[in-house]
C-alpha cells in the first residue's frame, strides 16, 4: 500500500497543489473515452510545470506537465490528480515518463480503479521515488465519477432519460407528442448528450421519430464532438433515416438483451451512455438492473390518456418496484428535471 | 374611490403601522369561513390598541383592537389590513363599532372584494371619517388568497392534491398502493387538510380506501378543527365508513356535477378545499376548470403499469391539454411536491 497519508507533516501543502492539479483536470468537460487529469510539478517551492490531459489521442497530463517544466523537472515534486498508469495505450506508460525526466516525488489524487492500468504507483516506489497518495481523493474521483464506474464495472454508466407529463405521458390520445418540454429543457438534453459517449435509442423511437441523436448548439448546429449514436433492434432503418447522416458515428446492435449492448459499447471505450428510450427499451434497461440514473423531464401538463413514457417494468406489486433516490431537482421555467439515482 | 394614496406625505409612517396590523393578522393560520385581519389603533403617535380575528364566530379584528383601546380609541387612527365591512354577520358591522368609538381616520390595507360586505370605506367617509387605503394592499392580499377567490368568484379555491409514482401511477398492476409517497410527504398532506375548509374525495376512494379525511398531528391524533369532509357520487357509505365517524363533520354530495359539490360548499362558507380524489373525480374536476391548484406528491418509484393516478380528462391532442405553471417545487427527502397553477 501507498504511505499512511494521515501521519505525513506536509499533508496541508500537499492539498494546496492537488487543488491546482484538479482544476487543471476540470478544464476539459468530462467526455469519453478518457478521465480528466492534471498534474503540477513543484520544485523548491515553486511550480515550474503544469499539464492536463486534453482527451483520447493527445499526451496525459503528466507527459504536458513535464514538457512545460523542461529541465526544471528533474527532482521535483509531481502532484497527479489520478495515480500514473503502469499501462501503454496510445500513448506510453506515465510512470516512464516521470522516471525518464528524473522526478523525485509523486503525490497523487485518486487511485487508478482501470483494472489494466493500476498499480502505477508501486512500481514508482519500486524504483525509488516518494509515492504519496491518495490526496484529496474523494474530490479527485469526483472529477471522473462515470469514468470511474465504468473501469470499475466493466460497461458505461447509462442516464435514461425521457419527457413526460405530471401524469407519466409521453404522447397524447393521438399520438401527438412534440412538445411535451418545453425550450430550455430541450437546451439542456443536448448539454446531457455532450457529456455521453454514447447515445442510444431504440428502432422503435428511431423509426418514429426519425431524431437526430445530436449534439447540437442551441443555434441547431450539431456542435463539438459527437458522441456514437447507438440504435437497438432488429428492424432496418430507411438508408435516409437522420440517425444514419454524417453528422455523427452511427451503429446498430441487432439484440434485445441491454447487457449486450453496454458490453459493445464498452470495448469501444464508452463510459458514459445516454439512453433516450423509448419507453420500451428504457424499460428493458430498468428491469434488467442497468439503468444508473434517471433523468425525467416533467412538463406541466396532464392528458389523462396517451401512451406512458415508462413501458412494462415487470413490476407486479408496489414493494417490488426499485427505490430510486432522488439525487438532483432543478427547474426549467415550467418544466422540472428530476435526476434519480440507485439506491 | 378612496384617497390619493400616491400623493399623501404619511405613506412611510401609514406603511409601518399597516406592517404591524398584517402582523397581528398573521396570528392565526388561514382557515375557513373568515378572513385573517388585523387592527392597530393609534393615536397621538402611539399605539392604544390592537387587535386581530380569530376566527367564524369570534369578533372581527376592528372590535378587539377597540376593546383593547378602551377610551382612547377617541380620536385615533385604525390601521386595519380589510376595509372594515358594512355587513351584519354574525357579529354587526365593523363601521358602526369604529364610528361609535369615536376613530377619526381609518387607514385599510385590502379594498374588501365581498359583494355583500364591501364599501365599507365610502360609508365611513360619508359619516366624515377620514378614509386611506389601499396600503400595503399586495400583501394584506396575500394573507387571504382563498378567502379573495373564493368571495369573489363565489366558490371556493380548489386544490387537487395526489400522490403518483414518477410514471404517473398511483398503484401497481396488482392494485396496491400504500405507500406510494413516504412519511414527510403524509405528514405535509395534513398541513395541506389544516388549511383547507373541506376535503373532497370520491365514492370510489371512500369505498376502496375508506379513508379518515381527517387533519391528523405526526403522532396520529385527530388536531385542531376539522375541515368539513365532502364525499361525491351516489353509492351509499356503509354505516361503519370512517369518514362518518364523530370527528368531523360529513357530507355527501349525489351528484357528478363538480359545480354542484362548490356551489353547496361555497353556501357552507367554504372558501378553500382540498380534493383528494380519487383519479376520476379529480379528472373530473379539472376537465370542467375547477381545479386552480395541483399539488402532485412524486415518489421515487416507476412501476410501468398499474393504475394512472389522474383519470380520464377527455384531451385528444397535446395542443387541447391545459398548461399549467409551476408555483413551487419542494423536496421531502426522495419524494418531491410539485405545485401548479392555472395559467
Ligand atoms: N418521452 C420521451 O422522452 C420519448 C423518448 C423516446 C421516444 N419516445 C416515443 O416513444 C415511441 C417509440 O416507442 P417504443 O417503445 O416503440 O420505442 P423504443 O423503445 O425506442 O423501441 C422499441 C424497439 O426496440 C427494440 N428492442 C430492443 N431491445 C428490446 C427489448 N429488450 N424489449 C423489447 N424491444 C426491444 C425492438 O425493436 P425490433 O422489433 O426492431 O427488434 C422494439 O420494438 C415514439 O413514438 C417516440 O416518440 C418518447
Ligand atoms: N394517488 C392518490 O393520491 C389517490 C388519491 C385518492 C384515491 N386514490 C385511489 O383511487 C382509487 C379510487 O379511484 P376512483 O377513480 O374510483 O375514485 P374516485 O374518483 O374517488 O370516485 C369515483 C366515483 O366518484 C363518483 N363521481 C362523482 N363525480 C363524478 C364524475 N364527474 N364522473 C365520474 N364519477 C364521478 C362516481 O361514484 P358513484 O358511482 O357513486 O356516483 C365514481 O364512481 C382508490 O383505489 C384509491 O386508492 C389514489
Amino acid at each position: 500500500m501507498s504511505s499512511q497519508l494521515s501521519t505525513h507533516a506536509d499533508t496541508p501543502a500537499f492539498e494546496q497543489r492537488m487543488r491546482a492539479a484538479l482544476e487543471l483536470a476540470a478544464r476539459r468537460p468530462a467526455v469519453d473515452p478518457n478521465p480528466r487529469v492534471g498534474c503540477v510539478l513543484e520544485r523548491d517551492g515553486a511550480v515550474v510545470g503544469r499539464g492536463w490531459h486534453a482527451g483520447a489521442g493527445t499526451p496525459h497530463a503528466e507527459v504536458s506537465a513535464l514538457a512545460d517544466a523542461g529541465e526544471l523537472a528533474r527532482g521535483a515534486t509531481a502532484y497527479v490528480s489520478l495515480e500514473p498508469c503502469a499501462h501503454t495505450g496510445r500513448t506510453g506508460p506515465c510512470i516512464d515518463a516521470l522516471t525518464e525526466a528524473g522526478v523525485r516525488r509523486v503525490v497523487f489524487g485518486q487511485h487508478d480503479p482501470n483494472p489494466v492500468a493500476q498499480g502505477g504507483g508501486e512500481v514508482l516506489r519500486s524504483r525509488g521515488l516518494e509515492v504519496v497518495g491518495a490526496v484529496l481523493a474523494d474530490e479527485a474521483r469526483a472529477l471522473n465519477e462515470h469514468w470511474t464506474f465504468a473501469v470499475s464495472h466493466e460497461r458505461p454508466w447509462v442516464r435514461w432519460k425521457f419527457a413526460a407529463t405530471l401524469d407519466g405521458r409521453s404522447a397524447a390520445a393521438d399520438g401527438s407528442s412534440q412538445w411535451i418540454s418545453n425550450a430550455l429543457s430541450r437546451v439542456d438534453v443536448h448539454e446531457q448528450r455532450r457529456l455521453a459517449g454514447a447515445i442510444i435509442a431504440g428502432t422503435g423511437t428511431a423509426l418514429a421519430d426519425d431524431p437526430h441523436l445530436t449534439a447540437r448548439s442551441s443555434t441547431g448546429g450539431v456542435a463539438g464532438p459527437q458522441p456514437l449514436r447507438v440504435v437497438v433492434g432488429d428492424r432496418e432503418l430507411p438508408a435516409d433515416a437522420r440517425v444514419l447522416d454524417d453528422a455523427a458515428a452511427t451503429i446498430q446492435v441487432h439484440t434485445h438483451d441491454p447487457a449486450v449492448v453496454l458490453k459493445e459499447l464498452h470495448a469501444r471505450g464508452v463510459r458514459s451512455a445516454l439512453l433516450e428510450g423509448g419507453p420500451t427499451l428504457g424499460a428493458a434497461f430498468c428491469a434488467a438492473g442497468l439503468v444508473d440514473e434517471v433523468i425525467a423531464y416533467v412538463a406541466p401538463l396532464m392528458l389523462g390518456a396517451g401512451r406512458s413514457a415508462v413501458g412494462p417494468l415487470g413490476v407486479g406489486t408496489l414493494s417490488d418496484a426499485t427505490a430510486w433516490t432522488l439525487y438532483d431537482v432543478t427547474r426549467f421555467g415550467d418544466d422540472v428535471r428530476l435526476i434519480y439515482r440507485r439506491k
